[in-house]
């Protein structure tokens, strides 16, 4: 049977970047669900009766499964809970499913289940059910955790990526691409020192945000696959503004700027799992800063940007030699399996 | 690196008979929740106000991924709702989370997506959120997919494995081993006259059942991997009881009982994904099972068995040639990736 190659799914349809989006745009999304491009978020909200609750779910495949800074089960459980928090719901309940290669180590299982539960138990959620598959061997690589959540809205904030308004500034919480370029190094056995995924979970974080900024608090995006550069992208085109960076004040570690020198990398599209994007009101925007710098996984938050009426879905960038440079979202596939 | 045989996950693992209940008993289960062995139901129940929930998750790895009456994408809905509707709870909302082999088609991909739509609409599910990733080729086996599932109770009936009671009735919905066998004709490329899987969502007949016999309903369970035998196994150790079957009263369709014949597979351990077991009090059986053979997905409901006080964790059953045979949980995989 021949098949033509635009029939088939290419890793840079697992990307987060451009192909990503097409594919669920024309076809996952719109079939499943109906909902357009400018409508999908990190979680879906839903009312059980008086009760507003956020629901999420995300696949974990990430290569290897042990890696500096964490496992695939702690990663499962921050991810799934700051999908939940970039909602700014409080995440209480978690799923997790198992599918397992046939002869994985047991005393690793072990390992990857203790990491989760400690990880659930750092972010005050609970796991409350489960399933387990096993497949034969060669039929999935090791192990693939998917984790979904539920979690409370207990304020009637609306925060979602259509929200950013012209004047409004860009907070990244942290330095970019510690999670992508640590797991990358551990996949390909490079030299890791001082390299360590940034992976943790927000909620606490966005909950001391809350407290301090409420209602100035209007975008909140985890910048996972394709990075800080494709994140804000897709909160330029969803908000229907332009976005303007300031290379300069963007923090990269400088082991992971190394890295990426070497492997020609730009850290703009490499994987986060422990920083959060926000795009908050000037007047909250300074005080904000300083209490997000409170807090151990917002010391080195800056402010990045503004939001500028300007062309629509546009982000450009102030590059550090004072040039303009345009972002786009990442196109094809840089580093697959890296969540 | 030399590891020991009994470090290493096998394919019986995930077989849901006695390989996968120790395995979720000595590790997964007691890792992630710490929950005993006899609190592990179908779904979770949690409260969100003065809301009562019911929350669940299942991957599907079914070889191949589309087989005759479904595919795995309509088949990663019905197993969630009923996971939901054995709990007596009303599914409302799905997560749907894609892990696909690069180089699978996309027109496969989205015949399977469709059919999951369809199954969702039928079932008055929506599916709200969702994950997808690509991993390489060779590094998983086309498609697999996780489903996680919300569900409202809308009554404060309690229907869990614990709850069979000496002089209980035990009823079985409709004819076993249609799914498994279907999937396995399909995958060996056996003539497959008249077998089809008997995948469907459950919920509309549980809502019947409540509705006509309400806390008369004890227990409900859907009889997947490890099938019916299993099912009742678990049943009895959760409720302390002994649970008496009569062969002859349970349905199993020619088809199904020829091609388990010929391969010397017993049809009480083959899964079943549009069936379920119900524990009722005696007073409700006989109406109960009325109603039930009015729904289409009841027609041959047949009560089985009684809940006896006997051996706790003890299931029997009177043969149709009139021995009396020890039924206990499936051992090792009989039907590898049969969801």
């Amino acid at each position: 049977m021949s098949m033509k190659t635009d029939d088939l799914i290419l890793l840079g349809h697992g990307s987060g970047g451009t192909l990503s989006h097409r594919l669920l745009d024309e076809l996952i999304v719109a079939t499943l669900s109906g909902r357009g491009p400018n409508e999908q978020n990190d979680a879906a909200l839903l009312a059980a009766g008086s009760t507003r609750l956020a629901f999420t779910t995300d696949g974990y495949v990430v290569d290897p499964p042990l890696f500096p800074g964490g496992t695939i089960g702690s990663l499962a459980v921050h991810g799934t809970v700051n999908d939940l928090a970039m909602m700014g719901a409080r995440p209480l309940w978690l799923s997790c499913a198992l599918i397992i290669e046939e002869g994985f180590s047991r005393s690793r299982l072990a390992e990857i289940l203790t990491d989760m539960r400690q990880a659930a138990d750092s972010a005050q959620v609970r796991i409350v059910t489960g399933d387990t598959k096993v497949v034969p061997r060669g039929k999935a690589d090791q192990i693939f955790i998917t984790t979904s959540g539920v979690g409370v809205l207990e304020h009637d904030l609306s925060i979602h990526g259509a929200n950013a308004r012209p004047g409004d500034r860009v907070i990244l919480s942290g330095s970019m691409g510690d999670h992508g370029i640590a797991v990358m190094a551990a996949r390909e056995g490079l030299p890791a020192a001082g390299l360590c995924s940034d992976s943790a979970a927000l909620w606490g974080l966005v909950e001391q945000m809350l407290a301090c900024a409420g209602s100035g608090v209007r975008v909140l995006r985890d910048p996972t696959r394709g990075g800080v550069a494709t994140t804000l992208k897709e909160i330029a085109q969803q908000s229907g503004v332009m976005i303007q960076l300031d290379e300069q004040q963007v923090p990269v570690a400088s082991q992971v700027q190394a890295v990426c020198d070497i492997l020609g990398l730009d850290p703009f599209y490499v994987a986060n799992e422990g920083k959060l994007l926000a795009v908050v009101s000037p007047e909250v925007a300074e005080p904000l800063l300083a209490a997000m710098q409170q807090h151990p996984l917002g010391a080195q938050a800056a402010i990045i940007g503004t939001v500028e009426d300007g062309e629509p879905g546009r982000v450009r960038m102030r590059t550090t030699v004072g040039g303009m440079r345009i972002v786009e979202m990442l196109a094809g596939e840089q580093l697959p399996r890296i969540c």
